[in-house]
């Protein structure tokens, strides 16, 4: 396995290596990042992982400083998984004119569900990404459906602009008590720890009441919320939305995704569950 | 030649065909046009041009509706000069979801010089650009330095963006009495035919005072416009601005360029004329 630190190495590398299939992270891997590298290692021998953590997308106030790089440990684990290159830049490599000029600018939705309490964050996203396909090249890229509107915002930008790449979603991996894997986890006091998986039983909660004929989603949402509020929260959202296109659910609408974000402590998490009437 | 009119098509053409240098057009194609496709022949062998007359940056107002679309007669032209692959979507094949959401956004610069008066209509070509590099994927791409506004957008993208393509400018083609080459010549009438290389003329006159050592461009501005005022025209602009960036221009920058827009009667006539101080 190689860490390739230029932009310049990667693409003499990119020239011979046929087909890849590409992991962005932003490092401090845990098991949902794995996943995500072993649905790379089916699709393609030759898996590129990224570990950049891209100042575009925290805003003010947020986590970009204290977010972890620990990329010899990561390294580490990628290499037991048959990764064959690790693309590790830093700042100047990515953004040498300091400021970004020329933006992805996604549509609305970058102002909803997360992009409401987080401006920018998902044209930092979209920005980022952009930049990465173009120098990875990859035919296949796989994301996590934890981040859920990130993969929307991916998949809308990668039809848009017509990247010659198909997206990969891969389901969320959990810990045995339900919690999404993420990195913000560690952030997690013991007892903020206990707590965190109930934003999961109440997304399943929600999604089992829609599956099971209810569908006054706005009481289902705010119930949800309250319940989280009651036990400590602080609650951004729960909405459910279209699956697709992360537009308002309507009656008849058969694939729908049930999100939240909420708040322990200082820390942000956010869940999701898919739900299907057929 | 081949003719294709889908991404797909385009795509798998383009899997086999190796180093490729790449002429995006509105068709409708004059001397200027060719001398992009020579330029990208000394490139490539496989020169691929674009004919696609693109909705996002014509303003409301525009000439979209009237825009010449002459396919069989620049086929013709492009068989002519060795050119391989013409790219020819129709509409709904680049914006299938007819309304485009992730749009490429530049800078300030858009609302500057051109952009001042055509709002959105850099946006377009960013966001045009970057799909048909996506879909051609080019090695090479070449832009007239007519445009010159629209060569600074595409070469800002394409390093902001990390796209893995060499921007070749290329010189403005011209008639025998100055006037640059555009499709919208034709619109002009006899008389304003006559009266049209004055904007050069104009240009040349501001170029060979700066260069004689008048620094003082605000002046040589105004009267530029004030003679092509006086001759029937109304500017909207002519600017000293520095060449790589086109930042307003200071004493000291020694590449400059000196950019105007016209319009004669209902035509708008864009020229400009670069300054070296070396």
């Amino acid at each position: 396995m190689q860490i390739i630190h230029t932009v310049q190495a990667l693409r003499e590398w990119r020239k011979t290596a046929g087909t890849v299939a590409f992991v962005p992270t932003m490092g401090n891997l845990h098991e949902g990042h794995l996943a995500l590298v072993r649905e790379a290692k089916k699709r393609a021998g030759n898996v590129v992982v990224s570990i950049f953590v891209n100042r575009l997308q925290f805003g003010q106030g947020e986590d970009f400083d204290r977010y972890p790089r620990t990329l010899q440990q990561d390294a580490d684990k990628l290499a037991g998984e048959g990764v064959v290159v690790v693309f590790a830049p830093d700042e100047k490599e990515l953004y040498p004119n300091v400021e970004q000029r020329y933006n992805v600018e996604p549509p609305h939705l970058q102002n909803e569900l997360c992009g409401k309490f987080r401006p920018g964050h998902f044209r930092g996203v979209a920005t980022v990404v952009s930049k990465l396909f173009n120098i990875v090249q990859p035919n296949y890229a796989c994301f996590g459906k934890k981040d859920y509107q990130q993969l929307a915002v991916i998949q809308g930008l990668t039809e848009d602009l017509n990247f010659n790449i198909e997206i990969v979603p891969v389901d969320t991996g959990r810990a045995s008590d339900g919690l999404a894997l993420s990195s913000r986890n560690q952030y997690l006091s013991e007892a903020e720890r206990a707590e965190a998986p109930r934003l999961y039983r109440e997304l399943q909660a929600v999604a089992e009441a829609v599956k099971n004929g209810n569908l006054a989603y706005a009481e289902l949402e705010n119930a949800a919320r309250r319940r989280l509020e009651e036990n400590g929260w602080t609650a951004d959202y729960v909405e459910v939305r279209r699956a697709d296109t992360l537009e308002t659910a309507h009656a008849g609408d058969k694939h729908l995704v049930v999100l939240a974000a909420a708040r322990l402590g200082a820390t942000r998490l956010i869940d999701n569950v898919e739900i299907r009437l057929d």
